[in-house]
């Protein structure tokens, strides 16, 4: 489903060759690859969002640390790249992660060699987070079986919000890794997609992801989701996240938060699929994690296709109208039912600390 | 704030002559009327939206039955457009209400005597529907007033879901009447506002109304409201409803239980405001009332303008995509804290059951 190499989130060359990635603010009407040419082009890559979702987010924040090598290994411009590259988005904690680990591991070493550790340090990270989200997708797959068997061939209606599919990682995706591979091994599932406002990554990306792979799905609205659940129409929730916090909160996008309550409401299995480069150590409890502010124009907006196949933003409030863009909202541990690691399942509501 | 006669929702002329409506679906970027010339054209502006909102139903419906009494008073066609009425949207009971009231008082009556009889129950209904959004209102301020006093000067922020202002109704709005009454007496408010998706009236409607009111708001994604009363950034929230059971369960926007939930877990007082038109005694509980399913189009398109000031209808999800568009949901009354009625407060919570 991921092994179209033209569709790649981000693709790098041998040492010192080309870094290309995927262009997600034009998806999913139109499928183009853009080449960074410094840290420079891969920090505005993340801060507007050309690459976004946590994993995919680290991975580029790797790969603009050996872009900045590239130019220049002394020490002044590493350090120099590195704050550029950590101030681009706050939330999601594989950013720091990412810059920390390809730091500590330059910081000892010449800058002659630094290229080239520079770079094979991106490609084990991108490498490591495939084989975090396959592992994902193993462990997910028993719990979604675990659903199915009851309903008798029916499918397990699966909602997910936001988009933390393979656009949101390097391979298979975190939220999604468990559904595709259930439905590779003939699991019939029906993904429920929030639309995700105000990006919209959940029409635009995450429905698109599952159309291209043939798995079943619907959009619905932000809206839709409680009532789905109070009809007994959603058998599992799960989600990914930007950041988890040591108790077990889970900070995602924003809306993640009424999906828990409703599903706690309803008594559905609220799931949250991350690699444990997601979880924060140094963060004891969500309500610390800085929540990024986009400001009002992604609310007041919205971008898609007109009928001739133009693609348009247009302004959906009346003029002079403002808007608040707050992007995340923090999920308490004990609504987590699980969190699907690489490294295997984690109950939060029944360990005291998750990690610490 | 609603007294200008260009802006009236409805508009009933003397008898036999004009009935005109503001056109809802071309706000907030066009402000158009459209005169409705027979029951078939009031059966479709309510279909289509061009009036929505259950009060502004119920009064449609029964300029309505004035219109088709209009045309040919005989038993038959009178019959005939109730139930044409009626068909038009399954959930809102002010629909259900209005064309019951018209055709209990119509049926013993001559059909020679009819026109003059349709049209005073009509006009009796809109007076009606304007006096109790004032009653409502009134009832409502010493809520907002009591949140108020602590704040010392800093608004009371209120956050609504769809529209329950005077687009939904013939004056004031159910939701937002105690907020205009408020405004108007001084007390500082500060409304957030749902853009509730997919149809938008949070961005599209209220958002224009408290503008032109000069009531300070702010447009918010449906996803925002969690975050926002985790933090404490929201002291109250107040919608409308279509339908409430007789043990006070809403039934409101698709979207509202999730703020309900919200609202409960951080101790939110959670007020819906209606007229007692909107409240069915014959439905037990609030799980009997059908959900209008209004189909996928609207979940997977957006309406605004463009740069160049031209109304666009935009496909903001991949080609191919499908969506689910259930339209209400259902708050259960225990999370419902005040019904603001013309009669006065109710506390659902507290009752076992608010009528019957």
């Amino acid at each position: 489903m991921t092994t179209d190499t033209e569709l790649q989130t981000i693709e790098l060359g041998d040492i010192g060759g080309e870094i290309r990635i995927l262009d997600q603010t034009l998806l999913p009407f139109q499928v183009e690859h853009r080449t960074l040419a410094s840290w420079e082009e891969a920090a505005e890559a993340i801060k507007v969002m050309r690459v976004r979702g946590a994993p995919l987010i680290g991975a580029t924040a790797a790969c603009g640390m050996a872009l900045a090598i590239r130019s220049d290994p002394s020490d002044a411009a590493m350090f120099k790249a590195a704050d550029g590259l950590r101030k681009t988005r706050p939330t999601a904690v594989n950013l720091q992660w990412a810059v920390e680990r390809c730091l500590s591991i330059l910081a000892c070493t010449k800058p002659e060699h630094r290229l080239e550790v520079a770079w094979k340090e991106a490609a084990l990270i991108i490498a490591e987070d495939k084989a975090a989200n396959r592992a994902i997708g193993e462990y997910g797959v028993p719990l979604i079986k675990a659903l199915a068997e009851p309903l008798g061939g029916e499918p397990v209606r699966i909602l997910t919000h936001c988009n933390a599919g393979w656009l949101a990682t390097t391979h298979l995706g975190t939220a999604t890794a468990p559904i595709y591979l259930a439905h590779a091994q003939g699991i019939p599932v029906h993904v429920l997609v929030d639309e995700t406002r105000p990006r919209s990554q959940g029409a635009a990306l995450t429905a698109w992801e599952l159309e291209r792979a043939g798995v079943p799905c619907d959009v619905i609205a932000d809206n839709a989701g409680g009532l789905l659940m109070q009809r007994g129409e959603v058998h599992m929730v799960i989600t990914g996240a930007d950041r988890v916090a040591a108790n077990g909160d889970v900070c995602n996008k924003i809306g993640t938060y009424l999906k828990a309550l409703a599903a706690r409401e309803s008594g559905v299995p609220f799931c949250v699929s991350v690699p444990t480069s997601t979880i924060d150590p140094a963060m004891a409890d969500g309500f610390g994690i800085p929540i990024e502010d986009r400001g009002p124009d992604e609310v007041l907006h919205a971008t898609g296709l007109d009928p001739e196949g133009t693609v348009r933003t247009i302004r959906t409030a009346a003029e002079g109208v403002s808007a608040l863009n707050p992007a995340f909202d923090i999920t308490p541990a004990g609504m987590v039912t699980t969190l699907i690691t690489e490294r295997g399942l984690i109950k939060p509501q029944h360990a005291g600390h998750i990690v610490g």
